[in-house]
């Protein structure tokens, strides 16, 4: 079969791969229907992880179940499945308290990121741990929403549901890539009265202000929250971006006992934290790695009934074919492009 | 001036009463602006209570401030304001619990209904304890809504909150009359996958239809939750009606470990609980009187951003003058009448 | 090996039963160390419930797995249990969020009183579902404190639990007998300033005070109450009886705003609820089945770290021999008979 | 009268100092019964805040009320009182919301730390805002133990609410100084299975344990947490020093999806925080500033009720004339000496 494999920093290549092989009773085999690009791909693609060449990319992807170990009880040939892009074990203290990330019995294991674990953006991948791993796509979820369940959608809203939304409240949302874009949509479903949301690339503030965010440029956007909130600061404040001027920025536009919730990727061992500032307004502080299939159950639903349209990211159709030049263009920003979705028969 | 006056039951008329006047330092008078009737005046209407006759009725009204009294700091003449219907003192424990109807320093005041405090059905009405019985209407709120913020969307909301919806949830609203609406726009403040409204009018029915709900006849209501659901119930249910039956089927509806909020008015000293139905699905069941003033400002802010837009609600508008006739017909429920609008100086 | 046998309405029996065996591969076989009497398996003794002659009885009992099926994975030979009285299938809706007792995937199964599961007052029983239905008793946790980690000391807490007690709260238990005891220990976790216990019997309510609450008679209750709280009501309401009329003194007791939490069993289809005092005093009511499984993460450290003494209520211990004797006189309350633990060995 | 007066960096008198006098009609006089020495005071004894020469010191007393102004309702003349140290004017959105030190109409005022506000650490003291800065100490609490309920008793108990501790969970408690032991003791009314609690000093050490915490030195005590908690680490943390080390370590001790809650003041502009390990953690981080008078209504009835008996940081008295001996012996940790209590008339 096909795949998008790593040949060593910005050489992504769509070449011919084994076919995955079931090797724990535990795994399933899923046909790949739908896969995308995310941006911590870019990790992969700018040689700062140590796979090796030949690894297959990706780790958001659906497909459908074509093969089940003997120890899956929850799946069967034909399912349609979501996969999550990090699993675990499911059983052990911290899987079931969502940190499968730290999965006690395995190292982490992340789909075409952690070396033993060829990544989806390929006809086919093997899952292991399937039962923990997978759920199924109902009717009325497309596999273009579906993919979305994988990682960006779940991470938006656990920011969210972490930021403490009150009816009513303001909030603001830092960034407005395809995470905070995420962010955006599920913060509206904690019935806040505004939102502001603070990015540079006006293509993307005018994205947020279709979907009904009031976007603000960052140059702008210190002196329009003080006058939008008499001087008070946001009830809340999502960081969707994960630079520490943005987190500095976060902890500046909340409000006296309001709250920050970062989703945006910092993992300094030292950012200079402005402790007087949290001080002095009784802040509440996340951040956190999302625990995907704990928040299935609160998304599934709400994209099936259409209250959620994710999909709305992406805005770059193309054939695993053109997944280099894809990499490429992402990485570069180049047209703009949001998000990639990629077809893996094409 | 002119108010809508009670003299038994059955008998409203439109006549000359006299303006009110301050007695105490912490009052104010209000030009009233907007007034609307609320299926609780129909008590009065009734003459369920024991008012005097020559007693004008009413206790949705917004207005204008056109004096204060010297104890009163937070409003002047002009100010445009919103009144709740049920006042206190707002510095006893009960009131500063949102227990305004229990003050501990007043006995029971609501407008239009304590025999002591004229209503708002009028051109103008005398506010005591102006400083916790009012708020300011913002910019961006139109009196046809804020007349709504006096009473019943602070009902809908409090009833919705207190159903505990997550977002992702289904939930059933028992009534579409106008608090059944309002609670219907505020429980999808809280995200929920899915609200199924149940009703017996079809116009009522095809209102909630349109503002996102779905609809079910009061006959269908059964079978459709229990296919809807593959028998589990719904994970919260908002009870708008009152009556012993509804309630019964609220607790019916619920799932295992759900919520079920009562805001339809049902003051039976001896409902018939189903215990063992409440046992085995470890249900929580909620009942209570709206503490309007509480909830201002989580709302103020939702209606002043279009986010809530509870004014859907007034199908009839009137002027002072025909109150007594569209009294008649909101109890007899003619051509559909949801909730009426009155225009004190028409 | 012997167990106590149900011979018919009141007729109990310790006799030679067979030995359990294993009969699925997720179960497992525990040598009962310890095993207690509760007030629900007098159902049974008043033939209440539809089993057959020659059924072993006992829900509360702990030991020493023997014996586990191929398909157990949590266990081994050796392991210390306890063992919930109510087992389900751990995986489906109810069960994980705590309604084992409404598993979706078998009918109810409740130990020594589901007819197909032999109950533990015997000197070894079969447990199915083991991975689910057991947890390891940690050093520190005697047997006679495991014995009731099976249900009422699970039950306790849950009624405290929900009952939503803040540090200085006022809270009443009414009943001091098993359960209530056990609830009153829970209820102190949430810290409470004061604790008053409503029961009849002098001695029950001697323990309680030594234990740290403040003793009421139930016909001094009422009076007692209003002056300690200057009328206002108790913040939160466990209620540890079951009875109609405690249930209702339960919703009396409570404040505006306040919580009534019911753990004493009342399958009532027809409870005359006082909806009129509910709704003025804004009450949250709730009632349920314990989720045993799911409250062991909170309540087994407590235990081992000595914070919890639920053992407090054992004040008769007999042998298995005696088990039919120690039956007929807890029913009777002979002797001020609180809790029986019984020993299978002698 | 006599105060204690700063004349420059450690140089404190006891000298004659005028007596107080209202000045504004919200505001009352009170006869000091009681104060103490806070480590706070000891940021004016080293000369670090801009106060005029001639000061009167001290935020932590408690006294009777001698006299009101014509705008005071709640308090009248012999009304036994505790003072918050902090006080606002009650009404602005931030008093309201807790955060009377950033109250919108007054600047910061802090007794004896605002130049304006002349301290307590003397026999009578003026109170302005009289209404919202006072609570009446009710029978039942010692003027000793209502002195720590002007600042440093909330201010445990605030550190350990916002620590989100959870019935059987284990907490960390870092620093066994007066605020540090407060914090136990608040911890405990959350129901923790085991309370560990981190300091250098002997004496402190043995002092908690008394109380109830498992003590560990600190060089010890990053061994000892993991393997106490197999590695896990805490469900929670509870600062209470306030350097940049010590919260590194609270974030290092907690576990994956735990709470660090700082409650020692730290205003450093960029403390090094380790996001990666917070990240990976899914960590929640809150500092702040106690709102006082908001946690009166929780902490009152607990002292008053015994459950709670903060007088146990007391270990030094003296009269108001060894007042300078005692900052400078406290200053200097002579003695092993933790909270000194002043009286006034000695």
């Amino acid at each position: 079969m096909r795949g998008l494999v790593y040949h060593g920093k910005g050489d992504i290549r769509c070449e011919q791969v084994p076919d995955p092989t079931l090797e724990t009773a535990d795994g399933a085999i899923v046909r790949v229907v739908k896969t995308a690009i995310c941006g911590s791909d870019l990790h992969l693609y700018h040689g700062d992880l140590p796979v090796p060449s030949g690894f297959t990319m990706g780790h958001e992807f659906v497909g459908e179940v074509t093969e089940t170990g003997s120890g899956v009880s929850g799946f069967r040939t034909g399912d349609r499945v979501i996969v999550s892009g990090v699993i675990g074990c499911g059983a052990c203290a911290r899987c079931r308290a969502g940190q499968v990330i730290r999965c006690e019995r395995h190292e982490t294991r992340v789909f075409g990121m952690s070396p033993e674990l060829h990544g989806g953006q390929a006809e086919a991948v093997a899952v292991p741990g399937a039962d923990h791993a997978m759920t199924r796509i109902p009717d009325g979820v497309s596999d273009e929403q579906a993919v979305l369940l994988t990682d960006i959608l779940p991470t938006g809203y656990y920011g969210a549901r972490r930021a403490e939304i009150e009816p009513g409240d303001t909030v603001v949302v830092i960034g407005a890539g395809p995470v905070g874009i995420q962010a955006l949509l599920c913060a509206q479903l904690f019935g806040p009265a505004r939102i502001f949301q603070v990015d540079r690339v006006p293509e993307r503030l005018a994205l947020v202000e279709k979907l009904g965010a009031i976007p603000l440029h960052a140059d702008q956007a210190d002196e329009a929250l003080v006058e939008a909130t008499d001087g008070q600061g946001a009830d809340t404040v999502i960081e969707a971006v994960g630079s520490d001027a943005t987190i500095h920025k976060a902890l500046v536009y909340a409000r006296s006992g309001g709250t920050v919730s970062v989703v945006g990727v910092n993992t300094s061992p030292a950012l200079p934290f402005p402790m007087g500032l949290a001080l002095m307004k009784n802040l509440t502080f996340r951040t956190g790695l999302v625990p995907v299939q704990e928040l299935w159950p609160n998304l599934v639903p709400l994209v099936a009934s259409g209250r959620l349209t994710p999909e709305i990211v992406f805005n770059h159709h193309v054939g695993l074919s053109d997944g280099a030049e894809a990499y490429r263009r992402f990485n570069d920003r180049e047209d703009g492009i949001l998000k990639v979705l990629l077809d893996p028969l094409a």
